[in-house]
């Protein structure tokens, strides 16, 4: 719809008066019917209970949870009709279950209440979206062991401001965005855990004196246990929160990455290729081939945290227990975890998809006198020189080499003994970028060897 | 669409490969079609230009304006297919363009790009919403002048940190409002003057050789003028970063009042009813009625300050020029604004329907030794003692008066010169919440006669 | 030291050149002395291994840990000396190390860099933290463990909309904030787990080619296990983000909390007297009460949860491994932590201190024929009325109440059974507002019996 | 002070009970006395108009005024004694003033109060930072002038998505960003006129009874004219927070500036070098430039927009007039304030120092067929192709000079006409990419004339 039709909608509306203002501000339908699988589940799983626990007959009982698959196949296959009129998912779940069942529906509400029913379908729709977190990480992880895997080996300049630092190696540069998506996984597992209890049969914010059984309707929605105090059952949002935290923190990995591919994908530093797929190009400059996806994955974290700041300011300084100011919780909650899960799959695809320019890596990694540390390192290690001396001498042996405009390894033996009598040929076996990688196998270096093991060892944990 | 549903559409297009998830994160046409009416405006005005300098020729210029017109009102009639493959809005008009007037329209394009296309499509939409903004200001200043018209003199308690501190008039505590939405429509008017500029003919972002004139599209869309550095035109975003600034900054006003009216709603306050067309009942309780309007308004400042934070983390070190990062710009702002323009029309809405609660308003004002600084100010005025002794004195009245459970003006004359030998009659003249409120006639204080001297220019100002 | 002088000494510093600004944006020691602690632990475990692993001798190594305990010593005793030209607390250390030791000192950064130190440093400060957060939630649960079992059956009103719902306890409300300060805690719990992962030995960025010993260092300082990429290990900045996302959810709940407490202040709720100790008076009006303590702990969500959006913005998009923006890390997480903790204290203080006030939670819970959905729940419970018709007969009632100015206890059988000649004496049995809440024994429901169950359960698990 | 010194400090406060935590959560004095300067001519502006008004006598009103002069002196000098217990820093001057001149110092609070006083001192210091940033904007737009007028016609290349889209020159590209911070100017100084307002003599929250010339002390204290509604005045923040916004946007500005220097002086794009005094080397590798500053810069906008983020929270919600809430305002003012100004500072210096690489720019302008769309629009104006013609020959062109290893204007022109035949010499007029930017003369467009023009228009404007 074009913007002036959008106006002169509103404008319509808003003629009309108060009412239709309150209309529009006030209704959710327009959003929680994605709620429509959740809310019916929990309403089916409450009707069982109500049953076995003798407060409704079992046959009006069975009516509406037949009549509410009903309701569910019609919202599927796209036959329903949602009513603004009646505000929520809930309403118009109810009045459609009336018209099939009869006045026995009437009986679904007995000892729950909407603030409950609502708290059940938000915990439900979110633990789904940790589910699908879950999945979408692993699979960019299994993306990345790939790339490591296949790179254990290769070399690309290690960078600190920018500014190429030490030699590492592609795998071991992919492997720690496995430890960062791997510690966003732990997140996401225990956020799960946490939140896995049920609201349902908090009722209004009181509890209820009909004789229901909360664990009953906790185990036939895969929760762990009911919630244990009904004012907290229908007024907590944390668990919201901290998805949107760890969404962001998630962001946060995916932004990095996604930084580095753009700027890997530059004519200057051309380290990766990325697929044709996962970029735009232009008719008239065929060589020109646009990042676009990575682009956008970095600005994911501008929506999705700019969700996290959204519900964190909502819910300060409400008091207990439900106000309408929540109702503003589903809508970022939805769009944030439309979003990661996107910008998930579409990392997981430009990395499966993405070739690295090894010539590139490596040419880049060995300039700059990227092995000085190296040798500094040799000087202390194996001629016992104190570090300011090691420093010392390696300074003055890469303005020797710059002024012959040639790297350390280039230079001679009788160069190095020139400005330390006591170097050896031993040397050069650290100078080369490969020599200085396969050098760093402390643990969790980046040493081919080390890259390898942390492979294996993600594989296993991933199965 | 319910979530189940819309998981197995993702699923589907992921399903797909890379391609369905690179339409997915990078078509923007589902949300920047609302920018159409912007665009094919900008889009006749280049044409006009294109003609007036001679680079294309009248009657093709005359045909592709005739068939944007065309395309704007299939579009506003509903009749318009819009096309994802075609990404976004500037691509379908063209397309369709193209179907209309043949391959005159390819000439359309010359000398701009759609970097400055979707720039200025952008400000002219945000231009509109500022105008917006501008009416729903004024019409909510209005509803409170209304108010404060009519309650100039009555009187109500003045807190701090929630504690009744002085008696004030709701006159007095509308206008102070009044204030904070006038300084809101300035901001309005001061980022709409600095915005006004046009992209229109930065090209892709140096410049064109075509001999465009830029200052005729300028003028022909309302443009002040056109921007001065094309990089800087099709890479700025800080008018709609300003925006949201504004629109965050006054959603901070709506969100305190709103805050009053939830807490003067309640059973405990009953300072305000608020009518039934902006409140929920039930239909078991008659006497309940939830003030939803002003908890929604409350919560707005959430969404909309969420959107400032979003746009502002996706600009955050962004090189020049255009970066794809940028498409996020929209949602955000288009979501903003929506809410915004809301929240002032039932706000506007509210404050014309609700009525004050005159009776509690005055007990409140009452209670608590209100106007015990008047009468230390009294003692230091006419008995010109010492701030320090009249504060002495002052206490021991209020601790005598809560001894003898009553108000201060409830104490007899004696009872006060047992305190102080001094004080006389004419003390009583300070004591009633009345007196206290009439006598602070300094400028801009709580005084009748001082609200209606504001009233009176605000009335004025708006016109 | 005022702004001026402020000023001025900017002022000079700036006219000084450029030099001067670079130091000014630049140096950390102004803050980063507060891990001086933790870095001297870090360098002390460094060392051992160093011997133990032969890399240099013990008595080098021994004598740089004696030396860093002299330096600790001197800064705990406030007789160190920082250096702003040395820049940060590593070189501070250092510097004095080797004034201590002498040149052996310069083997101490053998095998590590700056990068992996201010890494293990950063990460045991919020270890610390995290630490101390949780002997803080607990203090506070136990506090409100304190007011609920005192009060598990004094009556107040539940509020949905800070309108009247239904009657609740006392000691409900007060164990719904166990409920989410437990969740702070288990997050507090999950963080550190996931977080307690030596950095030291990752060296500059690739790891090193000395035969350091990271598992050895790992435990020497309390962590669970070295971090398993050097990359990773000095970019991560995970941690510090889930601490600020941890503390801006609890400081949500201690938002909430605290607006409760200033709207339960106010002369119209009367519900809770703070004590004199955690609020302000006034000298002039002795019955004043300004609930100081608990409106800036409500504010304090303002400052940690922008410290969260301070280190997101600054993580967002920067390439791996270190780049010094990473830097403005500490004073973000320091300033939150302080207040975090802060805050904790001062609400648990209050909560001990707090009393409240029955008579008036009593009187608010009784008015608002707050007990009239358990009015219907008993026509649907013992007379089988279908809901709707329930809601009818207890509209009725409430109408007749209302028209009587009295309550629903208040009507007479007669006058029940005029609108439903079904109802007997046992209604009455429901409708007090002590009957109501005990009625309510479904799990986690507002009954006494639950809330003592419930608190000890909290009891048991807090031990 | 050491961590654990400070953590002992607390942990002494807090084990000696409530009130130290009270303190040490309510005290301001620790950051308020920052506007020491502020308070003092606030109070000697209130002191001459209590005596103009015949409120105080002149000889009172000289001899606070000059007390006044003596704190300050004392403030400045360093000798003055802070104290906690008195809270604040209106409590601290106040309380040397009475030892200084004896009691008349109690008339001096006559017709005023903390909660006017305050916002009038915070209102002050707030200006004096808007009229910093003017003159940090102004120094920054001038080295940009500087950088652009020397290089109107050095040719780099222009990108969009960090891929070269068209070359541009680098004055144009400097001339960008004074478009940028000259915006930022406008928005500083739109915020300075609207908030030059003056709260004083608003008293607790409703005025005052006594005569007071609020004008008189608006005037003398240099603002426009006093608040025109008393609770406003003492309520209003949004000038903190627009303040704020002004500040962040310019931040957002700063960090993209920033993120290209640090992309241009990595060894693969090399456009520039900065100059060693915003940089920081190292001992071991001396061709190792970091761009500290430039990196310290992009991370400005984090904490500026976090404190942003920190007042809008505290302040929404908050029922008028004060609440204690609004204490938080000031640190985040403060620190966001401090950092803008040394980001402005360290930017101004690094811009004036830094050298921009022609050939690299050059080089990098000149490859991958940046004139490719110079092509198409010559084919498009000089033989009327239509555009998706003109797209193909340009397409074919480029890939016949991708297939000979070379540029465009390396193909002969008989290669040229043997793609179309209506090629002319005169084609080789706009390939190269000097030719390029020259042609692009469109207002505000790249070429060095059009750069030129408002390097010139800049000056007059500046001065």
């Amino acid at each position: 719809m074009t913007d002036k039709t959008s106006n002169q909608m509103w404008g319509g509306r808003f003629a009309a008066g108060p009412d239709a203002i309150m209309e529009a501000i006030n209704a959710s339908i327009g959003f929680d019917k994605r709620m429509a699988e959740q809310d019916i589940a929990g309403s089916r799983a409450h009707a069982a209970m109500l049953a076995a626990t003798g407060i409704v007959k079992s046959s009006d009982a069975e009516a509406m949870r037949e009549g509410l698959l009903t309701v569910l196949s019609e919202i599927e296959g796209g036959t329903f009709e949602f009513s603004t009129a009646l505000e929520d998912i809930h309403m118009n779940v109810e009045a459609r279950l009336k018209e099939i069942v009869g006045p026995a529906a009437g009986r679904l509400h007995t000892g729950r209440s909407r603030n409950d029913q609502v708290a059940t379908d938000f915990r439900l729709w979110v633990r789904d979206q940790l589910d699908a977190a879950e999945k979408g990480l692993e699979a960019l992880m299994q993306a990345l062991l790939g790339q490591a895997e296949a790179g254990a080996d290769w070399v690309m300049p290690g960078f600190t401001h920018l500014q190429t630092a030490q030699p590492v190696t592609w795998g071991h540069h992919m492997m720690a965005y496995v430890e960062m998506f791997g510690r966003d996984l732990s997140r996401v597992r225990d956020a799960r855990k946490r939140m896995n209890e049920s609201p349902l049969g908090a009722a209004a914010l009181a509890g209820t004196s009909f004789p229901i059984d909360r664990h009953m309707t906790a185990e036939a929605l895969g929760f762990d246990r009911p919630m244990a105090n009904s004012l907290d059952a229908v007024s907590a949002r944390d668990f919201a929160l901290e998805f949107l935290s760890v969404a962001s923190i998630s962001a946060m990995h995916l932004s990095r990455f996604a930084e580095e591919l753009v700027i890997w994908s530059s004519a200057q530093f051309r380290f990766v290729t990325l697929s044709d797929r996962f970029s735009t190009g232009s008719s008239i400059m065929p060589q020109k081939k646009n990042p676009d996806a990575a682009e956008l994955i970095r600005a994911k974290i501008g929506r999705i945290f700019g969700a996290n700041v959204a519900l964190m300011m909502v819910m300060k300084g409400l008091p207990l227990a439900y106000s309408k100011d929540m109702q503003e919780d589903k809508e970022q909650v939805f769009d944030a975890a439309d979003n990661w899960m996107l910008a998930l799959a579409a990392m997981e695809g430009m990395v499966r998809d993405m070739t690295a320019n090894r010539p590139s890596l490596e040419a880049a990694a060995a300039s700059g006198f990227s092995t000085a540390t190296d040798l500094a390192d040799w000087l202390v290690r194996e001629l016992d020189l104190p570090f300011r001396d090691a420093h010392h001498v390696t300074g003055a042996l890469v303005a020797m080499a710059e002024g012959k405009d040639c790297d350390l390894p280039d230079l001679t033996l009788a160069d190095m003994q020139s400005v330390h009598a006591g170097i050896t040929q031993a040397v050069f076996d650290v100078l080369g970028v490969h020599n200085s990688v396969s050098s760093r196998t402390s643990y969790g270096g980046t040493a081919p060897v080390q890259v390898r093991a942390q492979v294996a060892r993600w594989k296993e944990v991933l199965g």
